[in-house]
C-alpha cells in the first residue's frame, strides 16, 4: 500500500466538530495545516468557531500557535457532507458520537470519497478498529489514533491497527501524529480502553475502593495524587520513576527490594463497584469539594494550569 | 491529653539521615525551624548536610527558603544519641530504616527523652502505626506522618494513627504539618500502604501487565501516563477530574455515562505478578530507555521539572 508522503498533508479533515473533533481542528490549524470540517449538528459550525477561538489562547501560550486565531481560522472550511470535506484531504480524523453503527457507516462514506494513499484515523475510545473497519472498502488503510482531553493540550494519541489495518498505516499514523508534535503510542494489538483509560479505570477502582471504605475522604484521596505521585507522573512514567528510583541497579533493585510490598497492596487491592450507594456517596463528596466554585471556572483553571505544566516539562 | 500550642514549636528531631529524614531536615530548616538531628551511620553528619545542600536551590526556586544554605544550615545540630536530639525538641519525625523491631526500640527511647504535651511521627511507609507504637510508655502521642518522594519536593503527607494513638495527635499533627507548608491528609484507619502507596501499585500492576501481554513498550505504557492523565493529575486528583468531566451533573453523569465502560476496563483488567522473567523484561526495556542517560542527570532533571510543575500549579 503506497501512502503519501507525510510533507504533503496540507489539508486535513476532521470529521464530528463536537469538543474533541474542535479541538483536534484547533490543534491542527495551529501547526499550519488547511482544515475540512463537517458536523450535522445545529450549529455545528458556530459552535466548533468558538470552541477553537477559546482554545487559541492556550495554543498561543504553549509557543504552538503563532498567528492570530483570526488569521488561522480563515483556513477552516465547513462542509454539510463528510464526504465533500474528506474528498479534498490528505488524512481524515474521526471523532464522532461512540456508537457502532453510526461509525461504520461515515468512515464507509469517507473511505469512498478520499483519494489513494491516505490515512483515515478514529478518535473512538471504547470502541475496537476491527469492529469499526468492517465494511470499509479499503479498511487497510483505517487506524485508531486516540487523543485525550483536551486533544488540544494533551500530548497522547493512542494509535492501534484493526485485524484489517496494513502495518504500513500504522507505521504512518505514528510518524504523522509526531509530526503534528503529538505523542503517539503504538499498541501492538487490541484491547478494550486502549491503555490510559484502562490505567485511569484501575487506579478509580482503588480510590473509590479507599473512599468506600471510609479510609479517607474523596477530596484526601484525590489530594493523594494530586499532593503526590501525580506530579512525578506529569513527567515521567509508573516504570521509569521505579526505575530512577532503584539507584544504581534500577528497576531490579526495585523490584527485589519492594516487590513483597506490591504483592501485598495488590492483594489487599478492592473489587469495588459502582453502585448507586457509593455513586452517591461521591456525589455529595464532590459537591461539598466544588461547593461555591463555578465548574466553568474550575475547568477554566485547570488548562490554565495544564499549559503551565506542560511548559515546566518541555524541556524533556 | 494536652499538646502543646504549634506556635510554640521551635526545635524539630529529625531520627534518621538518610534520604528521607535528611529531605525532612531540609524542608524543617527552609521553614525557619531548629532542627536536631541524629543517625548512627558513618560519616551521618556529613552525608545529611550534603543532602540538604544538594536540596536547597530548589528550596529557594520554589520560593520556601529566603535564606542561604549556610544560613540555615547554622541551626542543624548533629546528636549521636536520638534521646539526646529529642529531649530539647518541640517534635519529632523518625524516619529510621523499615524494620520494626528498630522502629520500636527507637520510638520508646525517644518517647522517654521527650517531654509531655509533644508528638512523635514516623516516615514509615510499610508499616502499621499499632506495630510501632506498641511498647511505647506514651503511645498515644505516636501518629505515622508518611511522606512522599523527595519529602522537601512533594507536598503530600499521610497521617494516621494506630490503636492506641490519641485522636488529638491525629488532630495536632494534620494542623502542624499544614502549618509547615505541607499538605496532610488523614487516614480513618490503617491498611497496609496508606493510600498513595496503594494508589500507585494497583496502576503499576496494569502497567506491567500490559507490558508482559505485549500491548505496548514499556516506554509506551509510560508515556500514556506522563504524555496523557499523569498531566492531570499534577493538579486534580481522579475523582475531581471525573467531576468536571460530567459537566453540570458532575461525577452522577460521569458514572451514568461511562460506568459501563469502566466495569468492562475493570474485568479486563490484569492480575499479573512480578516473575522473574517480567523482572527481566522490564530491566531490558529500562536499560535501553536509560541507554546513554546518566541515571544521576535524570534524576536531577526530574527535580527541576518538579520544581517548575510545583510552581505551575502552585495558584490552586
Amino acid at each position: 500500500m503506497g501512502l503519501i508522503d507525510l510533507a504533503q498533508v496540507r489539508t486535513i479533515a476532521t470529521i464530528g466538530a463536537g469538543t474533541v473533533g474542535a479541538s483536534w481542528a484547533a490543534w491542527f490549524l495551529s501547526g499550519g495545516a488547511r482544515v475540512h470540517c463537517s458536523d450535522p449538528g445545529p450549529d455545528a459550525e458556530v459552535k466548533a468557531r468558538a470552541l477553537i477561538a477559546g482554545a487559541w489562547p492556550s495554543l498561543m501560550a504553549l509557543g504552538r500557535a503563532n498567528e492570530t486565531f483570526e488569521e488561522a481560522i480563515e483556513r477552516l472550511r465547513f462542509f454539510a457532507d463528510p464526504g465533500e470535506a474528506a474528498a479534498g484531504a490528505e488524512f481524515v480524523q474521526e471523532s464522532a458520537p461512540e456508537r457502532l453503527d453510526l461509525k461504520r457507516e461515515l468512515l464507509q462514506r469517507i473511505d469512498a470519497a478520499l483519494p489513494a494513499g491516505r490515512v483515515i484515523a478514529s478518535s473512538t475510545s471504547g470502541l475496537m478498529p476491527s469492529e469499526i473497519q468492517e465494511g470499509m472498502a479499503n479498511p487497510g488503510r483505517m487506524v485508531v489514533g486516540h487523543p485525550f482531553n483536551p486533544p488540544h493540550l494533551i500530548p497522547l494519541v493512542e494509535v492501534v491497527g484493526g485485524r484489517a489495518t496494513d502495518v504500513k498505516t500504522v507505521d504512518w499514523a505514528m510518524a504523522f501524529y509526531a509530526a503534528q508534535g503529538k505523542h503517539p503510542i503504538r499498541l501492538n494489538k487490541e484491547v478494550p480502553g486502549h491503555v490510559a483509560n484502562r490505567l485511569q479505570a484501575v487506579l478509580w477502582r482503588e480510590v473509590v475502593h479507599l473512599i468506600d471504605e471510609g479510609v479517607a475522604s474523596a477530596a484526601d484521596v484525590d489530594a493523594a495524587i494530586a499532593e503526590g505521585p501525580g506530579l512525578r507522573w506529569a513527567m515521567m512514567g509508573p516504570t521509569l520513576t521505579f526505575h530512577l528510583a532503584g539507584g544504581d541497579k534500577g528497576i531490579r533493585h526495585f523490584i527485589e527490594h519492594l516487590g513483597p510490598s506490591m504483592s501485598r497492596w495488590w492483594n489487599d487491592a478492592g473489587k469495588t463497584e459502582l453502585t448507586p450507594a457509593l455513586s452517591g456517596k461521591l456525589e455529595a463528596e464532590m459537591r461539598a469539594v466544588s461547593a461555591g466554585r463555578d465548574m466553568k471556572a474550575l475547568a477554566a483553571g485547570r488548562d490554565r494550569k495544564l499549559v503551565g505544566i506542560l511548559r515546566a516539562v518541555s524541556d524533556r
